[in-house]
């Protein structure tokens, strides 16, 4: 899968995580098929997967009987991606065109909804009804943080409580399922069952900001979505909200304007970069992002120290060091 | 609910129905829980919910025990209509502004997600790991039917054979499911749940196919979606079909030319009218509905003479008549 060193505990997991996934995108439709076969193939670091199969081992369980768990997650996160990037309008997705380029939204849309679907058809194989539970629930609140987002778009006096609000719902709700349904098939205690689910909603929201820092990092190798996407669509990220919230009477002028839709052009992105450079809204961000991925590695103090736990350490001081 | 003496043997369940939908639309997002009151409340003729409702009573069970299915039902339908209006780009749904001219796209998808996650959310409610099998996996299949027939739009060597095959992946999956989940709850025997299903695949061809044909009905008073519809967008429905087939060269030449998009004004749609009424193409839709609309009928043909049968009888023919 990865050869990051975190992965290392569950690698032998990985490949048959990948057949499973890879298995399960069979579709008697052609079209449906191939899209969701380009979208799975992508890659992406299987982070979520990764999640699922640590929490599992932290509780001492054998990962091997999370594989179709782990599967679940990722053709819940795939099937999300295909419609942000509808919704997004992205050309791009992981350095790829992205599926709705090649394919046009209708069929993005679609095979969306089918992975969607084929995930909760997998669950019911599977035969936990809490897992089913958690999985609809923060299925639910992933679209609700979406639909969130898109009403703060263009909204300069979205606040950073707000922001954190989305971000928690949109992308740190799937990472808390995720260890927590491991959790749930593992039959860890109550207490490890809520710890891991701390330690999956801070890594979601430590992930989020450094990849909302990313977008206006002048010093990010390149990422694989378009620059100054975040800055074109008006999304207000947290970069955005600290430039403005510290930014001179002119400088929130320009944020007003641009956030606004009115200036979006190569120069107004670099204008934007500079502001947010000055008011290290770029390094204030990710020093937010290390709080919540020091809070994670804090929720797993009530493990036993060994490799789970310390891949698990390692996996959220990577995603804050992202890009570094 | 409805006034149509087919609603009554059920009558009194549907207020507690429309109640529990209208209270599990609660949603902390203020645009998502306005934009999914909007569609549901938009009415339609709660078919689904009816079929789940007289299904149930056929095999002798208390219908009230079934209200969190029927509302399960309507819930996964309104959802697929709002991706719907997106895939077909469409303006008007019963008669009003379709979710995506009010609100846009992007929010259009993001509530279907909300509706569709909900509705899995609510399942887990219920605790039949059974009723989530078939429901997901009926999912899966409308989500391949759609995308098969957006594989199909525009190909005028479209045969009637694969024509239905995507309408009983799209429309009839979900009946045939609605009547399936009801005989599960209910505790059917084998036998019962089986010919419950087949009542419900066929009433569901049957329905779409009446759908198709009123598209190009001139004597179909004003539908509540926009006239031509189909034709604008080169589906390939069973009048176009066998108009094509039946049709003089010349008449073929229109057909690849306008389902091909290059022919799609308000002339091209009255010519394509003439020619289905020169080639009887609607009223023989309509027969192949009656068609299947009598294999429903029959299917209930195990069933003890009741009011409950009487009733799904009393819809499948309503179904074929709608329009006439």
């Amino acid at each position: 899968m990865s050869t990051l060193p975190f992965y290392e505990p569950v690698a032998g997991d990985f490949t048959a995580v990948n057949q499973l996934i890879l298995d399960q995108l069979h579709s008697r439709v052609p079209l449906v098929e191939k899209i969701a076969h380009y979208i799975i193939s992508a890659g992406g670091k299987r982070l979520r997967p990764l999640v699922v199969l640590l929490s599992a081992r932290a509780c001492g369980a054998d990962s091997s009987e999370q594989h179709s768990l782990a599967a679940i997650i990722e053709f819940l996160h795939t099937a999300t991606l295909l419609h942000d990037d509808v919704v997004d309008e992205s050309d791009l997705r992981r350095g790829l065109a992205s599926a709705n380029t090649l394919w046009g939204n209708k069929a993005s849309v679609l095979v969306g909804d089918f992975l969607f679907s084929r995930s909760f058809e997998l669950m019911t194989e599977d035969g936990s009804l809490k897992v089913l539970k958690i999985l609809s629930g923060a299925s639910a609140i992933i679209a609700e943080g979406e639909v969130d987002q898109l009403t703060a778009q263009r909204k300069i006096d979205t606040s950073e409580q707000r922001y954190l609000h989305i971000i928690r719902a949109k992308t740190a709700a799937l990472f808390a399922a995720a260890s927590r349904i491991a959790a749930v098939v593992a039959e860890c205690s109550d207490e490890q069952e809520q710890a891991l689910d701390e330690y999956g909603r801070n890594l979601g929201v430590a992930f989020q900001l450094v990849d909302d820092a990313l977008d206006y990092d002048s010093n990010a190798a390149a990422m694989g979505k378009d620059r100054g996407d975040d800055f074109r669509e008006g999304k207000m990220t947290l970069p955005v909200i600290l430039a403005y919230a510290r930014g001179t009477e002119e400088e929130r002028e320009f944020w007003k304007a641009a956030i606004g839709g009115f200036r979006t052009e190569d120069e107004d992105l670099d204008h934007a970069i500079q502001l947010i450079e000055r008011h290290q809204a770029v390094s204030d961000t990710k020093l937010r992002a290390r709080h919540f991925a020091q809070r994670a590695i804090d929720a797993l103090s009530i493990f036993p120290d060994g490799k789970a736990r310390r891949a698990m350490t390692q996996a959220a001081l990577f995603a804050v060091a992202r890009g570094y």
